[in-house]
């Protein structure tokens, strides 16, 4: 036998050894109960998915991460530490294990990987008899693994997956053994044990349903699962509790998931505290939802309010800028985004369940992963088969609102030729806790770059540096105050006094929203509560022209009240100020522009009058200029400030503002940002530096319309009338500018003359 | 005849056609003169060239340009307007697609862009016997073009080019005339009629020498090529006299491009002015060159000075962060890069003349583009044939000086686990009008990102708004100012006072330079006229090691002086402060620091004193944090400020900085920087966010020694030590630390124990 023959035959059975590892591998069995993740179909598909690069990849991403797990051995420590201490954290990674390696047992047929699953559970079952409630009383529901109930709903809904998956490959004694001592004492534990955790309406709770609920439908037990679609019938929970956020337990006469899904989203997707915390409570929602779906399908839960499920979804993902980054309204940290866990859930689940909307598949493609069940499977072929399109960002109006009632968010999206602007007009309600007082509140996104910023939340999530990761208190002071936003503040004071309680009762007023034109996109509110005996009225418009490289944006502010007011409307920018029109004084030394209400938080750098006219300020930042014209009164102040005083530990930014602001009784606001030109800093070449738009002026302001004109410099006028008193599509208006009749339908005209 | 037939021929009848058209356009015939940009080798190979990817890409460009210029029609208008004026651009238009139209048509043999040249070089021809110089005198040396020859020269640099394109093309009678008429005027304008602006050693005159010599190598014309070499043999040019920047005309006896190799450039290709200018004038440096080497090979260019222009090109690619942006030192806008227009021909040039480095080929991919000549379809070439191979930015000294004499500046670069830190210590000579008073001023960079930041210049280069983009008052009274950079400031004044005449005459001086071993790069120089009576001795090292993931900065700043001063050493940090050991106290009010050398332009926002120990202090920035831990003693103020005070344009940037002071006679300055970790704004986890270096302190410190330790969290003990009074590398030292003999050979020791 010569030297390469035995190599190639030493090959060969290398080779043949390698298949049969891997058919071993690959044997699967039909199911035998109603799995919340699988389906036979999908099963059937498990050989074919390894074809799939981004199924291929996000299991073998599992099977390092589980493999890393089991390499630990298994721990089940009694429960003693808070967040970020050890027990919390191994208990945590337990569940998050048990989940990770119980979907590559299903994928791969390794037993090694039930086995682990079925010893940690064994563990746990051991231990669990003897536990009290967490040592800790800081939680208003303290729970048996972790230091309050919404870790432990979490450790039951990751660890009902767990379950799921080796729920065949048990033994029926070993299940009756687990169910006894562990799964159904934890279920009881999260639901009629902890009325006050269980019943409520809010995103806690969802935990709480979505956890017992799957336990339900894993073991087949339709008394848990009704109990998480309706709730425990009798709580015995008094109306005046309240959680140690102060947050009210008792709000509402229904509870379990369906009112959840009924009471927690506006008919159009919006949940109350905004897309930074929708981007949180999705996860339950979802994956509950999914489960439903897999192993009860009859019930048609995506089908429920609507479709309700959905439309949360494409709510959240239109919510944010086009890199995906959530608008950071209300308390919300920036950078946020749709590449986050939750919302690989979401997208995978609502691909898989809610129509197949190719969009949902450039979204994935950009997470890079899916999930490790039917419908992250649904997505990987679907990708693999080049179905994917690219997601667009809608312009939408998105009510908010169990009843979509109490105002809403209006986001307007327009494309020029050299980039794309976005914008958010917040005429929602309080928002609860975390809503800041930002009555029609303003913010500009060119691509994925904040032109004016919300401000976001003061507090730096998980860094212990700053006060442990928690809320700092200039979020209190500063980012919640209305002078933390692109809003106008009556008399240097916050909406509401700055009051959440006063702020619950009202919310804001949509007016008109329109985004069926090619030209215009524009969205219009009211507010008459923030300040009792003032109404506000703004407009927003995004324009496309010709002309103009880049689109504008219109804020038409009109305020009408009975008295004498000061008026303060800041403009946060980015970058670097190149010129304004206006002349200023220069602080030599920085004081503080108030003391109260966030004013204190901001350095006055230059103080200036206007004349008659326009007040013109350009800027530039990441190589590209903005210039924002006003039209100006006389004696109009120009505040350029800065965030940053008064901040002791250094927790807030150092960002820039322009202030307007007039001592007025009823007037009106009126600016226009174009977004122009752009810098190289390799050709050391400016284009369009400068802006275009010349002589904003207001050319009719009555109680009944308000209407504008600019011109570009070339003399081309465009004209936007908005009627304030009608918002109705078909009533006819009329006015006269400069001798002319200009009438037209509906609750505004845009016009080029 | 059926209809697919039909098709079917028109199709081949249309092939045919294309294939005709292309056969035409592209007859090449072998050159008839000495081109300065091909050769008969590279004529050859066009059609061959349209294979790759690059110069195809570069040649369609060029031709899109010129197009679109030919489409404009012919302009020669009367020079009138300053730089931005439309005269102005249009003549430097006109120059640019001289250029471009003449290489495209050597490429293509299309005639009508040789037709274009032509027809724009009489019309210059037909104008230029009625020109004088240009009527605006602002300039020390007026062109007939522009305002001043620079830009002159500048055309005929390029013009050359375009005239050697198409010299073959033109008749006898044709050259006879534009030469006459033309080339040979402007040729002698810009060095017989403009001694002031030809004889000088100065970028300036090199593109005179350039213009000059290349349009003497197009013609064959022996005399102009020497006077281009060598200089004006007579100048009458009196040793006084200065150009319009206050800068000295007659600084040496020699003159031309030979001299400007030997005397613009230290030994290792640093240019005086810093990276950012050596960018602008290497241009001319590096075509010239080309232009003998193709037209004059026998004069072995590259090979002059041993290879002097090989190493400038090297030295500045090397003077770039891990992004290719040139580090900031002295006068430089932030972003210039080897991403500029001078660099692609620098580049290519260096290829294609100096040994074809294949690192230089992944900097031109990134370019995205070549010269449509013999250096660029080299380039293109190789990279289509795979030759590529990333840059590696090298550790390295360079030497500033024409004899290597007067200081330099280290480069230091250490990769680690996690990512890559490179530092820069300056400690070269004054860099004449453009330079800082930085004398041993250091700056850091991890991968392409600012950690420690140079301010750069005070100017928005090309940016109307700003002065016109010129320099601003600030860059005098701030950028150029010592407090502006991680410098030592000896009671609140400059070095030489800020006065540039008395930094010119002095530099500070190499201490060691060692890059060879593998856990630590290290430089050490020292300063004794920045300050008179006081010696400086800075020594930086980069530090990898196992135990940390990223590597560590050591500073150690050695201060000998016989009396009493008060010392402020300024670290320029970016990004968002999270802790600082030392207790402080804020400022509610802002004041300026000081009212001179730059202090008036800071704002104190926060002021503590340290204990004896140690003073850290923790930021974040880009979502990586870092901390430095500096030795304190007892009283040291540790001041908290911003940039942006007394700045009545907005001039500045709002930067923070950290400033240690204190107030000593002899003393020694000691801090370690570490980066550490990283947070996920996704999923909103910190790791590593604390530093692990511990206990840094000074265990030894005489006259002769200087030594620190340092410790990893986990014990770990580092030692670096550094004799200050000989750099020698084969002298022996030792020293007792904790009663243990310290030896070692060589200017410093590091060790681990």
């Amino acid at each position: 036998m010569n030297k390469s023959i035995t190599i190639y035959s030493l090959l060969i059975t290398a080779m043949t050894l390698l298949l049969s590892i891997s058919a071993i591998g690959q044997e699967k069995e039909a199911l035998e109960h109603n799995s919340i993740l699988f389906d036979d179909a999908t099963i059937a598909q498990v050989d074919e998915a390894m074809d799939w690069p981004l199924f291929r990849q996000s299991l073998e991403d599992a099977r390092e991460f589980v493999d890393e797990q089991m390499a630990l051995g298994i721990d089940v420590p009694i429960p003693k530490d808070l967040a970020g201490g050890y027990t919390h954290e191994r208990h945590k990674l337990n569940y998050l294990s048990m989940q990770q390696a119980g979907k590559v047992f299903v994928l791969t047929g390794e037993e090694k990987y039930a086995q682990f699953v079925k010893d940690m559970l064994m563990t746990y079952a051991e231990l669990y008899p003897s536990l009290d409630r967490h040592p800790s009383r800081k939680s208003y529901s303290p729970g048996k693994f972790f230091w309050q109930c919404l870790n432990d709903a979490n450790w039951l809904v990751y660890t009902s997956q767990a379950y799921d998956c080796i729920y065949d490959w048990l033994s029926e004694g070993e299940r009756t053994l687990l169910e006894r001592e562990l799964l159904r004492p934890q279920a009881d534990f999260l639901s009629v044990e902890t009325p006050q955790f269980f019943n409520r309406i809010h995103n806690h709770s969802t935990w709480a349903n979505a956890g017992v609920g799957m336990l339900g439908l894993v073991m087949g037990d339709t008394l848990l699962v009704h109990r998480a679609l309706y709730g425990l019938e009798e709580d015995g929970l008094d109306a005046d509790m309240k959680d140690n956020d102060g947050g009210k337990i008792k709000s509402e006469e229904r509870a379990g998931f369906l009112a959840q899904l009924d009471l927690l989203f506006s008919p159009d997707g919006f949940y109350a505290e905004g897309p930074y915390y929708q981007r949180y409570a999705i996860y339950p929602f979802v994956v509950f939802a999914a489960s439903l779906q897999n192993a009860r399908p009859e019930l048609e839960i995506f089908k429920y309010r609507e479709g309700i499920l959905g439309k949360a979804v494409y709510a959240l993902v239109n919510l944010s800028d086009a890199d995906g980054e959530f608008f950071p309204i209300n308390d919300a940290q920036k950078g946020m985004s749709y590449y986050s866990r939750e919302l690989v859930s979401a997208i995978d689940i609502a691909y898989h369940f809610g129509g197949q909307n190719p969009e949902l598949l450039s979204i994935a493609q950009k997470q890079n992963t899916v999930l490790l069940d039917a419908s992250g499977m649904h997505v990987a072929a679907d990708i693999a088969n080049g179905k994917s399109k690219p997601f667009v960002h809608k312009s939408m109006e998105l009510r908010d609102g169990a009843d979509g009632k109490t105002g809403g968010v209006g986001i307007l999206r327009m494309d020029g030729k050299a980039s794309s602007l976005s914008a958010v007009l917040k005429y929602t309600a309080q928002g609860m806790g975390h809503g800041h007082f930002d009555k029609l509140s303003l913010s500009l996104y060119e691509e994925g770059r904040e032109i004016l910023q919300d401000y976001g939340v003061a507090r730096f999530v998980n860094i212990e540096q700053k006060d442990g990761g928690g809320y700092l208190k200039e979020n209190q002071t500063f980012a919640k105050q209305t002078v933390a936003h692109n809003a106008l503040i009556v008399n240097k004071e916050s909406h509401f006094k700055g009051n959440t309680d006063t702020g619950n009762k009202y919310h804001s007023d949509p007016y008109f929203f329109d985004a069926s034109q090619e030209e215009i996109k524009i969205v219009s509110a009211k507010d008459q509560h923030a300040y009792p005996g003032v109404e506000q009225h703004r407009t927003i418009a995004l324009i496309s022209d010709g002309l103009f490289e880049k689109p504008l944006m219109v804020d038409i502010l009109s305020v009408s009240t009975a008295t004498q007011n000061h008026y303060d409307l800041p403009y946060y920018y980015f970058g670097q100020l190149l010129s304004t029109s206006w002349d200023y004084d220069i602080e030599n030394n920085l004081t503080p522009m108030g003391d109260g209400h966030g004013y204190e938080h901001i350095w006055a750098e230059a103080k200036g009058k206007t004349e008659e006219g326009n007040a013109a300020m350009t800027w530039m930042d990441h190589d590209q200029f903005y210039t924002i014209t006003s039209v100006s009164q006389k004696g109009d102040q120009m505040t350029l400030a800065r965030t940053g005083a008064n901040d002791p530990d250094f927790n807030l930014r150092r960002d820039p503002l322009l202030m307007i602001s007039r001592d007025a009784a009823t007037t009106t606001f009126v600016s226009i940002l174009e977004p122009h030109g752009e810098y190289s800093r390799v050709s050391e070449l400016s284009k369009g530096a400068f802006s275009e738009v010349k002589e904003v002026q207001i050319v009719h302001d009555s109680e009944a319309y308000i209407a504008i004109e600019w011109k570009h410099e070339t003399g081309q006028v465009y004209r936007l009338a908005i009627a304030k008193q009608s918002n109705d599509q078909t009533t006819s208006h009329e006015i006269k500018v400069e001798n002319q009749l200009w009438d037209w339908k509906g609750p505004y005209s845009y016009i080029k003359k």
